[in-house]
């Protein structure tokens, strides 16, 4: 594991310093001359940059009891290392189980001219930093956007520019969740959602959705019934992740009135609103909260744009947004101003709004080929269900009673196909004989193929259990 | 303050809604039509999107009670927030105030160049997520320039790209800190690395600095005699933002001994350290640690390069790091890939190395020309002194007592120059009578007549105070 090549000053090398080489650190070759702190004499060795190499094992120290409460119990994502997980494959496997933009689903010719166009006429700024609030023309575009869809006029003071929702979502609960704080999420609900709640040390309860959305009056009942009080809904309205279920209007008038009668915060996660195949768009909770401060809306240009360039926004209460302001400050100072260059511009120039309208007519043709393909090699077989969402990225599939479908998915990884198994949207487990499928990152020409595999690892897992199918 | 125009259905609206419009909402106009949800009666009422506006009063909705602890105490920056102070002015103002690169530091040419060949030849990558970890080529070129530098061969698991070393601090604090935890860091020190360490609930306590860096003796017996032991060592050793001192090569050794006694962490932020203009450079804290996971290493581009880009990396136990990447998944899913492979492309072909040689030619003889004004300024004042840093981005000016920095900086803005008041570099106050100079960002031609404006603000000040000098 550790190798080191040095070289020594003078005689006195032998004599004072091999002897006290640290234990880890194995002299190897013919040392001439090796480094002072290395083994703590100064002046004496020196290990030459660009000539010389220690290694050390920094592997396996742990740090136990040093770690913060939070920092103990941190959770991660299965989703996100999931990507590490398909990279490490050697055979083609179709993915449906990262909630991406598909490869093909990038205004590509646009963003490089923008680009080359921020870099030739305000490069210095673009490459300095930006203000914390965020870049100011984008920072418009979206309170006209957000007239324009809506009819509401925000202040100016109430929009925030983030690093990609996710950091939306950070920001919140960092706000607004103390540890054992009651939190109320979808069940099941998005995994790095349901993360960083739980990171900030909220008590998580998830509350099952119905086919109007989340279950308002389970809510009612359950706090009801202790005499205590959430802190904060974590609710996805539209084309749920990972259900693809869209929440009401009934249902958001019904969880406004509940949050306010327990003076909770309604977190609004809507990355996927902007991709309504059919139907009638509804109201955002934000724009039903009629400015009574009750909502707080985490919006996205990763699953409507480009996931990879990190730029999102939140709608909030001033005073709020000002808290964020700072608190941001102390987590990265600002988000990438090229990036939100990019997207400024999209918009100004209108790329924004015809790509969103392409983006709609192509995943509504993957999402009708899955539902499709769906219903050629699921549609006989007893106990499987899916839902037929009208808009986003996902559709939520509900295999025979009792497959495990974490099971399932090294059989599936291994025939060629990759979803994401029920119990990653879920903070304690459960949900086993459910998966989450994506539609819209594979090509048109993959998807039927993709449910055909699932198909057959589902009966090779059946018949067979994992092992036996990896045998086959 | 709240605007509404809307049209409405039938006749029912002036019955059943009018009477029922929330207070804080005024229908002007004719209304012919409205909308369901802003007063909560289904299908009878719509705003119109494109063509309706409402406005509503976000802005002074407090959150009282709503706020977890480390919530309500939230702590921003003086420093990003005089951004907008400065973009306020309306008569041209020399900044000496931010710690950014200048406007003329950012190789355009190469990096204009690189951002096409990358969305030419990667867009679809480039656009879409990327690993939590960071880019592949980006984590095999830092850990290459690391051993290249300092002879240290790293295990490729013990490093993660994280959204400017911003995010790097955040990290590590968010991992590391309980609420109340006593963590040491440097009398003055970063500002935001400060807020991030009290955002975290951390107990903090600024220490000193001598001209060798931080006083570790007074550490030392400041918890002996208290029976106590710190949780973590905040330091920046080289070119200290915002003093500019570097840790001498023996208060480095004494450091480490002295966190192994109490087994605390030392977080190394060391944003400069490749910025050297004379000298010998010294190990850093990260390799004299000897791989014995003492030391979590922050590092970033922001200064060498490009800070508007967020692209940082930290050096830290494999442990820690697998740890980091789920905290990180949870907090903005990955650094944004754009920037990433930028910062890949400018070290792989070689322009990054060629840029900070050129970086250190000009910010030397940008600081010998503050260090010239200073004396010509300044050198006749008794109770004047400022620091002479061998590297970096700062000097610490330190006015005669009883001098008010945070009253002698409306005066030097107004007279068209600015820096930040030593407080802003502190969690309780203090050093009052000094304030932090960034030699880097105004151009070569405007140092003289910066440190001219000062010296001339100062006497208003000290002459005739800051309403006196305001009326001059």
């Amino acid at each position: 594991m550790a190798a080191f090549r040095a070289t020594i000053v003078g005689p006195a090398f032998l004599q004072n310093v091999w002897p006290r080489a640290p234990k880890h650190l194995h002299l190897a070759g013919r040392p001439r001359f090796a480094w002072v702190p290395i083994l703590k004499l100064p002046r004496l060795i020196r290990v030459r940059p660009g000539v010389d190499t220690v290694k050390w094992d920094l592997a396996d120290i742990a740090y136990p009891g040093r770690y913060s409460s939070r920092g103990q119990g941190i959770m991660g994502s299965f989703i996100d290392s999931s990507l590490s997980l398909l990279a490490k494959q050697t055979h083609p496997v179709i993915s449906l189980a990262m909630g991406c933009p598909g490869p093909d689903a990038f205004p590509l010719e646009d963003v490089r001219r923008i680009t080359t166009e921020i870099m030739e006429h305000e490069g210095p700024v673009a490459l300095n930093y930006g203000p914390t609030e965020g870049d100011p023309l984008l920072r418009q575009s979206l309170l006209e956007a957000e007239a324009e869809a809506t009819g509401l006029d925000i202040d100016p003071d109430c929009l925030i520019v983030t690093s990609g929702g996710m950091q939306g979502l950070d920001l919140v609960a960092k706000l607004l969740v103390n540890p054992g704080d009651p939190v109320v999420a979808e069940l099941p609900s998005y995994s790095n959602g349901l993360a960083t709640l739980h990171n900030y040390e909220g008590n998580v309860l998830q509350v099952s959705l119905d086919d109007q959305g989340l279950s308002v009056e389970e809510c009612r009942r359950y706090f009801d019934r202790r005499g205590a009080r959430p802190k904060l809904f974590y609710v996805i309205p539209n084309f749920q992740n990972p259900s693809g279920i869209t929440m009401s209007l009934r249902r958001r008038l019904e969880l406004l009135d509940l949050a306010r009668s327990y003076e909770a915060i309604v977190l609004e996660d809507d990355p996927y609103g902007d991709l309504r195949f059919e139907g009638r768009a509804l109201p955002s909770l934000f724009a039903l909260d009629e400015g009574k401060g009750t909502v707080i809306a985490v919006r996205t240009f990763s699953k409507t744009f480009s996931p990879g360039l990190r730029v999102g926004w939140i709608l909030a209460p001033k005073n709020v947004v000002t808290k964020m302001i700072a608190a941001k400050q102390s987590m990265d100072t600002c988000t990438n101003v090229v990036g939100q260059k990019i997207v400024a511009q999209l918009m100004a120039q209108g790329v924004m709004s015809r790509h969103i309208l392409r983006l709609r007519h192509e995943y509504r043709q993957k999402r009708d080929l899955m539902l499709q393909a769906l219903e050629r090699h699921f549609g006989s077989l007893g106990g499987t269900s899916w839902t037929r969402p009208e808009g986003g990225f996902f559709l939520w599939m509900t295999f025979p009673e009792p497959t495990d479908a974490e099971k399932l998915f090294p059989v599936a990884l291994e025939q060629g196909v990759a979803f994401i198994p029920g119990p990653a949207f879920t903070v304690q487990g459960g949900l086993r004989n459910a998966g989450r499928l994506c539609f819209t990152y594979p090509l048109l020409t993959e998807i039927d193929e993709a449910i055909r595999r699932l198909r057959y690892s589902y009966g090779l897992w059946a018949s067979f259990g994992v092992e036996g199918a990896a045998a086959r």
